[in-house]
This record gives structure tokens, C-alpha cells and sequence, in this order.
């Protein structure tokens, strides 16, 4: 019945967490001149202006940037140096421009997929940052269709399921988010393969999802994938 | 033998490349406080700035800003306060929040060629801003289908005529932008109806196209287009 799985991109396909995570330990190093980091709790005062940022600048590393920028003139009671704000801007330009790194076994799992089923890619987050790091990946040319798109929710899959014109039984999404490749697509009625990583962004986490779902598997690595795609679709 | 008309959406729907020059203009008097704003020739500089950073961020408010923000920097030689800097980051929320003034008679012109013909929105820029934009015009329903790009060249617009499933001698671009709506559609063997806006970023300024194209007609305001769109549908 499944004739189309997608892939979500970060941190499915490829390393992506990991480096905002430095970026943001760097941050917290650099406003150490400036605050007691530990008292001052930068981690939850960032995930503030970012959470009320998303509603002006959506996801990705730009509006991450600029919420870092905010969050350390006010954090600093404006007291941090243009030096240092110019290294904030780095930080962020670093995360927008490090070296695509393919998870352990993807490309095997990819090209295993795409012997048996149309392949779609649908990532959520900044549209020219996203274009990039599929651009460096190699991987493009598996994919019938990219949507690079600004939420990842019901309605969305929705929209993406009637463009390519299918029901959500014909449907498998892969990827590492409880709440943006996994719960969704269950709602919707299509199946699920769940990859997690080792890292969730803050944003991302606290999401449910039906664990019992006869139309979901959980699998531990790439390699994996393949195999509890095709059990899926067999069911 | 039309049947297809694309939309451009900044400055050809709505307001747009305003709002642009109302932040820099009050970036250069920010400015004002730390150098000979004339003398320093801050339009230059900045636009040196993002033109290097475009292929760090794209195109777009949140670019535009972390630009405006590295060029202050880099042009105070690091003595502007944070309070400015917030300031500029302010400047650059701005713009992406301001209301969304449709051009005059742009809905009526919309609406008549929609009569006609199946319509599409092509839009370059930052995704989650100009899906904000045009859920603000009120004027997605008009549109079969909405594409925001990261680049409107001669491989774009041929992606989106083969998702569409048409030949270039079906499709018609109306747009402001020489550069991205009318001189890649023309190559392309598509028609271009051109609407020039009273300003154009310096960015799109200087690219040309055959304006002796028969696929091609200029008109001065919206309440012309439907009447270009069809003189062109008929040739």
C-alpha cells in the first residue's frame, strides 16, 4: 500500500544539532566576560527570546543568530562589545556554512529505500540554508521532490500529500522528531519509521506520539531503516 | 495557448522594497552618531557587505540585518554601543512585521486575470517572511499554487514549469524585477508582462532583457496587466 517515504533532513540524513549546540557553548564562553553564566542561566534565558522569537523569524540559524544577538545585549544589560557581538555573528555564519556530515549508513539507506518506493525529502527550516546543506549532501538526486518548508505540521503534510496526490495510506515519513516527522504523520493516518538521535533541540522535544501505532516503528540506526520500512508496508 | 500566469509578490503585489529603504535610512542616521555618514558612503559599504553575505544567507530581512549589523561594526571600528546595536535588530523586525499594503488596483487586476487562467505565485526571499506576507494580503486563494525560491534564474522557473507539467509557450510572468521576472522568463521562451515599481533594489538594478521581445509587454500600473496578459494569450 506505501508507495511514498520521505525523509526528514537534519539530523536524519545528516549532523546538524551538534552544531548549533557548539555555537551556543561558545556563546555561553564568550558572555562569561561579561556575566556569571551559571547564575545568569543563559541556556533558558536564550530558549526565551528564541521560543518568542520563532513567530518573527522562523526556524533556522539566521533568526538563531539574531535572537543570540538580543538575548546577549539584554542578558549583559548592554555592556557586551561590538567585538564580541561581531563573534555572535560567527557563530551563527559558522552553523550556517560547517561541512554537511552524512549519519553512519544513510546513503546505503537511501539508495536501499529508493529501489522500492518513490523518495520525497521534506525539512522544515530556513529555505537557502536548507537548499545548501542538500546541495553539499550529494544525496539530491534520490529524491523526486524536496519541500523545504516553514512548519511541520498536519496541515502541511496535507498540502504535500495532495500536490503529489496521495492518501496518507500510501504514505511513510522517517525521522528523528517526535513532533515534526512522527506525530503528524500518525495523526494523519500515514506510517512512521522514528530514528531518534542522540541530541533534540529544546523546541523540539516534549512532543507526543501514539507509541503503540501498529503504523510505527522505532528503529536505533540508518541501517535499520530499510527493513522496518518494508515491514511497514507490508502490513 | 497561455494558460498559466505567475505572479511575482514584492513590489508587483505589494508594497515592499519601501519598507527596505525606510530601515536603511534610519540605519544611516543611527550611524550618524559615530561617523561622517556622507563622507564613509554607508549606502556603499552596506551594500558591499550584503553582497557578500548573500551567499551566506540569502535573500531577505533577517540577511539584511545581521548585514546591517556587521557593517556598523565594521564601519564605527567597533564603537557602537549594543543599545544601537539592538536598535538596528529592531530596525530589521521591522520590516519584517510591517503590514502588508496591497498595491493599488492589484486585487481587481488579480481577480480578472484569475478569470482567465490558472494563477501561480513565484517569490523570491526568506520562506517563513513571505509566507507571513502573503497570508497577510488575504490574496493566497486567488493562486493554484505558491512557490517561494531562494533564486528566480532560468533553472528555477524551468523546476516549477515541470512540477507544473506545462511547456514555456504556456506560461506568462508579471513582475517588477528585470532581473528575476522578466529576463530568465523571456530566455526561457515564455511570455513577461513588466510592471516597473518606483523603486528597485540596487541588487536586482542592471540586468537587462530584450525589450523588443513580441512575448513581452510594459504597462504602468496593475489595472493594466489583465489586458496585457490577454493581448499576449492572443498573439
Amino acid at each position: 500500500m506505501i508507495t511514498h517515504v520521505a525523509f526528514d533532513a537534519d539530523d536524519t540524513l545528516w549532523h546538524s544539532e551538534g552544531h548549533y549546540r557548539a555555537a551556543q557553548s561558545a556563546y555561553e564562553t564568550l558572555l562569561a566576560s561579561y556575566i556569571d553564566v551559571a547564575d545568569a542561566n543563559v541556556h533558558a534565558r536564550l530558549l526565551d527570546v528564541e521560543r518568542r522569537n520563532i513567530k518573527r523569524f522562523g526556524y533556522g540559524a539566521k533568526g538563531m543568530t539574531l535572537s543570540m544577538v538580543e538575548a546577549a545585549i539584554a542578558m549583559t544589560d548592554a555592556r557586551i562589545s561590538a567585538v564580541d557581538i561581531q563573534r555572535i555573528v560567527e557563530l551563527g555564519v559558522a552553523v550556517l556554512e560547517h561541512p554537511v556530515e552524512l549519519l553512519p549508513g544513510i546513503v546505503e539507506a537511501v539508495a536501499d529505500v529508493a529501489s522500492d518506493f518513490t523518495l520525497l525529502l521534506i525539512t522544515k527550516g530556513d529555505l537557502f540554508h536548507q537548499e545548501a546543506k542538500i546541495a553539499r549532501s550529494g544525496l539530491s538526486g534520490w529524491f523526486h521532490r524536496i519541500e523545504i518548508v516553514s512548519e511541520k505540521d498536519i496541515p502541511t503534510y496535507q498540502r504535500v500529500l495532495d500536490e503529489v496526490g496521495i492518501e496518507p495510506a500510501r504514505f511513510l515519513m522517517v525521522g528523528n522528531s517526535p513532533g515534526s516527522d512522527i506525530a503528524p504523520v500518525l495523526a494523519l493516518g500515514a506510517a512512521a519509521v522514528y530514528v531518534p538521535y542522540h541530541l533534540l533541540w529544546a523546541m523540539e522535544a516534549g512532543h507526543g506520539f501514539d507509541v503503540t501505532s501498529p503504523r510505527l516503528r522505532q528503529v536505533t540506526s540508518a541501517a535499520d531503516i530499510p527493513a522496518a520500512v518494508r515491514e511497514l508496508a507490508a502490513t
